[in-house]
């Protein structure tokens, strides 16, 4: 399941390189779903070990930081010239931080800061908002999703 | 030092995206350098940290795994359709793997399997070659190297 996460992810990438946007949107949702399927199964069959967990960070950065990025990057913040290349980049470091500093602090039914997969998950379907909500308001969103990844606050696990 | 090698990926993801596939091969290579220094400055310095372990392996997914792989499918593998597709998203994989196995074990002087920094490196050189080599030996490289990160052969360090 993780290794499905992380080829949808791969694919997302890729699809959204080629101008498919909509399919590549497709995709990262897939991904999320494949995510949360295979967290629950791993719990309920009590086999979540520790190359589980390394390799589900992986397929993180890529299918909820690299492949929403690059899909709002070609679906409009290409227009930006560099103020848009800095912060999608920007959105990935801050994502793969996020991740790293997950990976080394015990569970404790708490997230810091903003999960990787919320984040993803709401930059890929603010996409949908491309055609409606002025342009400038995506390099706002890219850059709170950003910070509220990399801050501190602490929320309940659902 | 981790975060410039995570940001010249990033850019080299995007700088490839728009097709400038020249300055996405230099900004690779840059984040091999970075990749290099910041670890031998990590263990001069000696302040190896948990933290920056997995910051780096993050890092090195993206600068290693991805960018060179969306640079040699821009360049070359989209010629091929749907394996070009499959095995961009393969090595992608491969590097994913070869990262998390390594994350959990112990150092003990040996490399098991190439390491994605040399991988992503022999496919960024490998784009260089892309005027005088057939189309169809890309595949044979990306696939041999994909297999190459997963194996389990061992190589001592230097």
């Amino acid at each position: 399941m993780t290794l499905t996460n992380l080829s949808l992810g791969g694919f997302a990438i890729l699809i959204a390189v080629r101008g498919q946007l909509s399919l590549s949107l497709l995709l990262i949702f897939l991904a999320a779903l494949a995510d949360r399927f295979d967290g629950l199964i791993a719990r309920k069959l009590n086999i979540e070990s520790e190359l589980g967990k390394q390799l589900d960070s992986m397929s993180d950065i890529i299918s909820f930081g690299v492949a929403p990025a690059l899909l709002l990057y070609q679906g409009i913040l290409n227009l930006f010239g560099f103020p848009g290349l800095f912060f999608t980049v920007f959105y990935i470091g801050c994502g793969a931080y996020r991740l790293a500093r997950f990976n080394i602090t015990e569970s404790n039914g708490y997230f810091t800061g903003m999960p990787i997969t919320a984040a993803g998950c709401l930059l890929t379907l603010s996409f949908l908002g491309i055609p409606y909500l002025p342009p400038h308001s995506y390099l706002f969103i890219i850059i709170i999703l950003s910070i509220l990844m990399i801050s501190s606050f602490k929320l309940k696990k659902i």
